[in-house]
């Protein structure tokens, strides 16, 4: 299913006539615009009027007052329906079949494109009834037409109320991303409407309002009735008002076309990206994103330079980073823009040390809850992933620092994984090891140990645990397994040498950095999937032996006589969760420890936290944890914060996110993929343990994995796990982020006549993913043209 | 000006009747509700049914109607306007003075607490109109009525077109923060509205719809039409309709209240707050915040526990802290709700790096602009204030390292002043200064030299300048001032001898640290006020000094040889200004380095940048700084970024704000305050000088900040500057972070039998701000409590 693309040419003006309520005279506003746009260069321009859906007896039809009084405009209607009702009332009652929101938006984009390769020319789409009066599959109409994004007329109700009813219709359009350029209504001596409204208009968003004199009172002659409305029509004083709002139409489409051509030059000039080698920078090479719906950007297609083309300028292009890992519900998603808005509207933002608001307190345990981990009760607030891990860091090694009788001035340091990543921030940094992201920052120093550890990978067909040097004496080369749930099945696996030796090998690196007088205040890690680090797939098992050793090591670490208070208080060392990246379903469950069997002392939430919408932060720690900051000395205190701390929208957002993953995985909504293939794979423990967790699975489908896996002269692994897809491309030079091997197959999914994949690489891995609102029929479009590109590079 | 408080009481349930367009039923419905609410509990509940605003003949009255046809309802209506039009209208063709916003609440709010303190019972607030039909003043009733914060029932629209009337009504309810307890509509066969609208509202906020037959016909015949209007009262069957409504309302406004009552006691069991030490926390300490709105939080009062009480369960309390500093365009400011909305319905987020969107290069273009700093180019985007300090860091530092040739691995450190704070992670921690922020926090390592500086004050009447004990030798004790213009004459005073002292200090600190082989980075400071380090003000003439020497200083800090490359290459270190607190009008002007007069290489912007209502940073600097990390190396970039970079909604929400402050600054919304007696204080060189930056004046009144500056005995010190008061008050133990001082103070504005103030306190410093939109009676009825609570400690 190719998406649809916003509606944008050099040389064709859309403009779509929305309606303060149904019978304001949007058609009568139409034939007046019509005329105006043929008159606007003496006739040079075409004017064509399309009524995607029209309801009500076919000779009384919109279209055919338009061709009667506006003679020189060529009409379309694309759905009639005889009855004088509702859109979606009358498709039903029509018994024909009804028109998939898609399918009317595919064929609305069709005729447009039609009109742009006629020649220069304006087209105006006239909806039926008011703003959210439904279309033909119950969708209102300003959710439906959103991702046309075609500039808006709003015809404004001139009767009494319609004050009220032009300002909601108003704002039901900008909040879905609407520009209305222009309010149109009928002059009304007894309520002056227009007065108000353009003072209004002027306030809010300097949008100009035109009244001009209502049509004549309908004759019961029709002779009569057709010469009353041709002389309203000829009347020099409204066509002359009418043709003055087309001629800012044109500047303003104009204005809006300059402004998509400039901008990646400007940013080029401007902006300092992050992330960015800016030196390898050209404004041809920054995507200038005029908006976003579900899974698509509407990307301006700067190539484009021909005045008269009769291309369009916006192409959609599927987000493939998930627009840096962070989107859930999907671009532009109403549900969670009335969340935003109802939060800013009850609140702005309010202070919340020693204060609490509804959302707040709400998401804090709603994520508590969700967690099912017994250890988690607090929940600590901050802006971003990489804050929200320094509060992580900062607790843990307080805990331990206290537990364990350090000094404040010791050197603490973090066990954690190689490859690991937790931010940018230069606490986050430190608990991470030298590498590229870090080996040129001033004030960097790495304060850690971390492990090698055996990775996941589906090579050739076969899922395979890869085993690192240090356990390769004891283990070989790897493990291959039946299934990927195979290697989920910790606690079968639990049961065999393996998860023993993982053990061991860990006591025995533990006792070696003990002996060197290392201290160590918190293990920290990314559950099953390090992130930044490469889309590296640890093995699940040997997480799981980390903890476990950790735990058990409370004598390798501090002082021995420690012991540990309650079945929930932390032993060995506090463990750090950085689920940042890989939480909230992001790899198809509500917390990914749960594929570890591990309940983490301390968790950190964020991206996908907020559905893809704002940033926020929760870091989750235990009661003994938490109590290590209880003291009468106010100094005692964990001393950090953020202004906006536990900000009302993006908690609201967030509240209203988690219902959301949390309802669509109950009813089922991932079942497609869940029940597909992947579930053959369940193993044998899972499958006849009830009380087990889900299996793992994957929205990309497990024929298609093995049949990239399979491609081994060009991919040396891959995986897939929730809505994740990362694909390892071979690199002669072994890869690494400098590499450049997974950017040909990058360039040529940003290639494409209709649609193109923006996506994002790290070094020689290839990553995609979708956002939970991603449809199979979405999936499954982009599975063949990864493949298409694979088989072309 | 006394605050208007939300109508919550636990024995008066309180509805506000809105409709989705005029002539729907709204009294209808009333009058159905009125009798259902007195039969509720067999008639032992009062009910009461207030009009704030009618309009049309006197005897066709709504109320009237309730009288007739609900007659156990006590009725009142508050403005009555003959004409049959909007009340905007009628109001101003009554000849009568039109009732101010303000006045209009205060009526609605002592008609309400009359009926709470009758007993219990019900009370119905009736609107004219549509949600968005205007009041007497002109405000539409959904802005007007959003501080009540009342429960909403909607009337929905059953004709044709009604689904929309009734979808969009909801929504800009909705984005203000109200919340709509349930839908009400007439039955209309043809229609089925009522059957869309269940489904719609199930889906969206699970709120019922009820939907009961229309009225009959109207006669002709008067009696006729009571009669056949009295059978429609009494059928049956909608009768008992509106009793389930009148049900679910209760069981709704106790639920509401049970929320309230929990909602501190669950925060105190589930909240790790911010820069607080819980032990010395209570649930009875924490704030429960309602709503918000303008400079007023609406506070739970959770004192009451009677359940009969007659009192209100909500008070208003001043936002003296201004939310953290963030609040700038008040609380709930629908003109920002919409600009984030948009943003949302528009993009959601759209990923950043290589990329571009419309709000995103506007708000860069436009703070560049607003800077009026030549040297400022490239802005880079975060999430808050301490992340932006952290990327400034690592400009500044990497910039220097490089141009003096120097290793990473060399501790390179920052120049700041004591007291300085950046923010809570750990890079912009290790930029202050040991202190009892960071002396418990494990990785904290502060890199930097930080100097002592000469303080300004108002004491007893007089503006000083206090200098500190290294250059007393030199300088005296300190200076005293005409008025706090003088102080900001740093031009004049350049001209004096004491600006060549304070260099001279300055390089002779410099060539002490460079003969131990220090080595430093970067000089970073917060202009004119340090915030978080005690609300301390440096003198502008001191901070221009610093950074005169510094620029001298290249043969001080490295290689001599070095030489800048351009009028606006930075010198000798690159110069860092922390504005996150002070910029954006906080003290009167766009950027606060114009009091120094100086142009900084690199400065950080947050807080007020998006108006008080969510997080967003940009880091703005210079082409040199930029141009250090350009190279064909990837690595060599600033490898620093957020998910949420440049998200669209934060960065559409601070444009709108940025263009509101600087068209408030140009309108001259603040002239009631600058041209107050600050004016007269303006030093001559300012006055005379016409391209001369505007004098330094407060919110704060000069004659009220004499006022308090002479009760020496209680008060050290006082400033005012732009929105912000300062005042340290005396503590026999010396102040600082850990006194207490400032708390009784502090108690005693916490108290108030109609609204109170919400403060927090540094130490011994007690400190006020008010958002750049609080009007002048607002700020006066500060004054007076300031004083009046100052005098009774």
């Amino acid at each position: 299913m190719a998406p649809i693309e916003s509606l944008l040419w050099r040389r064709l003006r859309i403009h779509q006539i929305y309606g303060a309520n149904t019978d304001v005279g949007k058609t009568i506003f139409s034939t007046f615009l019509c005329n105006a746009a043929s008159n606007h260069r003496g006739g040079a321009d075409r004017v064509a009027y399309l009524k995607p859906v029209s309801t009500g007896p076919g000779d009384e039809a919109d279209s055919n007052h338009i061709k009667r009084f506006a003679p020189s405009t060529s009409t379309e209607v694309l759905y009639q329906y005889d009855i004088p009702c509702s859109p979606h009332t009358a498709a039903i009652a029509s018994g024909r079949p009804i028109p998939s929101d898609h399918a009317l938006l595919r064929k609305i984009q069709e005729a447009a494109t039609r009109q742009a390769e006629l020649g220069p020319g304006w087209l105006f789409l006239e909806t039926a009834g008011g703003v959210h009066s439904p279309g033909p599959s119950g969708t209102s109409q300003a959710e439906l037409y959103a991702p046309l994004r075609s500039s808006v007329l709003l015809v404004g109700d001139s009767r009494l109320g319609g004050i009220s009813q032009t300002i909601s219709s108003y704002e039901s359009l900008k909040i879905r991303g609407y520009d209305v350029a222009s309010v149109l209504l009928f002059q009304n001596d007894q309520y002056n409407n227009d007065g108000y409204l353009e003072e209004y208009f002027d306030k809010h968003g300097k949008i100009p309002v035109t009244a001009i004199p209502g049509p004549p009172a309908q004759h019961s002659d029709k002779d009569k009735d057709a010469q009353a409305l041709g002389a309203y029509y000829g009347n020099t004083g409204s066509s002359n008002k009418i043709g003055k709002v087309v001629e800012s139409l044109d500047k303003r489409a104009q204005d809006r076309i300059s402004q998509l051509e400039s901008m990646s030059e400007r940013a080029f000039k401007t902006i300092w990206y992050p992330f960015t080698q800016q030196k390898l920078l050209s404004p041809g090479s920054i995507s200038t994103i005029d908006s976003a719906h579900g899974d698509y950007f509407q990307i301006y297609k700067s190539q484009d330079t021909t005045k008269s083309s009769h291309k369009s300028l916006i192409q959609p292009a599927f987000d493939g980073s998930a627009s840096w890992w962070t989107q859930g519900l999907g671009h532009a998603n109403s549900q969670l823009t009335l969340a935003a808005a109802y939060a800013a509207g009850r609140y702005g933002h309010v202070m919340f040390a020693e204060a609490v608001h509804e959302p707040a307190i709400t998401l804090a345990e709603n994520l508590l809850r969700g967690m099912q981990n017994p250890r988690l009760t607090r929940a600590f607030y901050t802006d971003n992933g990489s804050t929200g891990c320094e509060v992580a860091i900062k607790m843990a090694l307080r805990a331990s620092r206290d537990r364990y009788g350090w000094d404040v001035k010791d050197k603490i340091e973090i066990l954690g994984l190689k490859g690991s990543y937790h931010g940018d921030t230069i606490g986050a940094m430190d608990a991470s090891e030298p590498c590229t992201f870090n080996e040129k920052v001033d004030w960097y120093q790495g304060k850690g140990y971390w492990f090698d550890y055996p990775t996941v990978n589906c090579t050739n067909g076969k899922w395979v645990v890869h085993v690192p040097e240090p356990l390769r004496e004891h283990l070989g080369d790897g493990e291959e397994f039946e299934s990927l749930s195979h290697v989920f099945d910790v606690s079968s696996r639990s049961e065999t040498a393996v998860l023993q030796m993982y053990e061991t090998y860990v006591q025995l690196v533990l006792e070696g950095l003990g002996k060197q007088g290392r201290k160590f205040g918190g293990l920290m890690m990314e559950p099953v999937i390090l992130g930044a680090g490469g889309m590296i797939f640890v093995d699940p098992l040997f997480q799981r032996a980390l903890v476990n050793a950790v735990r058990k090591s409370a004598h390798l670490i501090g002082n021995a006589q420690v012991q540990t208070t309650s079945e929930n208080d932390w032993s060995g060392l506090p463990v750090i969760h950085d689920e940042v990246f890989t939480g909230l379903y992001r790899l198809g469950r509500f917390t990914p420890s749960s594929f570890l069997g591990v309940h983490p002392d301390i968790t950190v939430h964020a991206k996908l936290l907020t559905g893809g919408l704002l940033p926020l932060c929760l870091t989750l720690a235990s009661d003994s944890i938490f109590k290590t900051f209880e003291s009468d000395d106010k100094s005692d205190a964990l001393l950090h914060g953020h202004s906006y701390t536990a900000h009302a929208i993006g908690c609201n957002v967030a509240v209203e996110t988690l219902n959301e993953l949390q309802t669509m995985d109950m009813r089922g909504d991932w079942n497609w993929a869940r029940n597909s293939k992947w579930k053959e794979d369940a193993a044998p423990s899972l499958s006849q343990d009830s009380a087990a967790p889900p299996e793992a699975w994957s929205v990309w489908s497990r024929d298609f994995v093995t049949k990239v896996s399979k491609r081994t002269d060009q991919v040396s692994g891959v995986w897939a796990l929730g809505s994740v897809l990362a694909i390892t491309m071979r690199d002669a030079d072994g890869g690494g982020y400098k590499s450049r091997a997974a950017t040909d197959f990058q360039a040529a999914l940003k290639q494409g006549e209709a649609w193109s994949v923006h996506s994002r690489v790290l070094g020689n891995v290839f990553y995609i993913m979708a956002s939970q609102k991603a449809s199979q029929e979405t999936v499954e479009e982009m599975e063949r043209k990864l493949l298409y590109c694979l088989e072309k590079i």
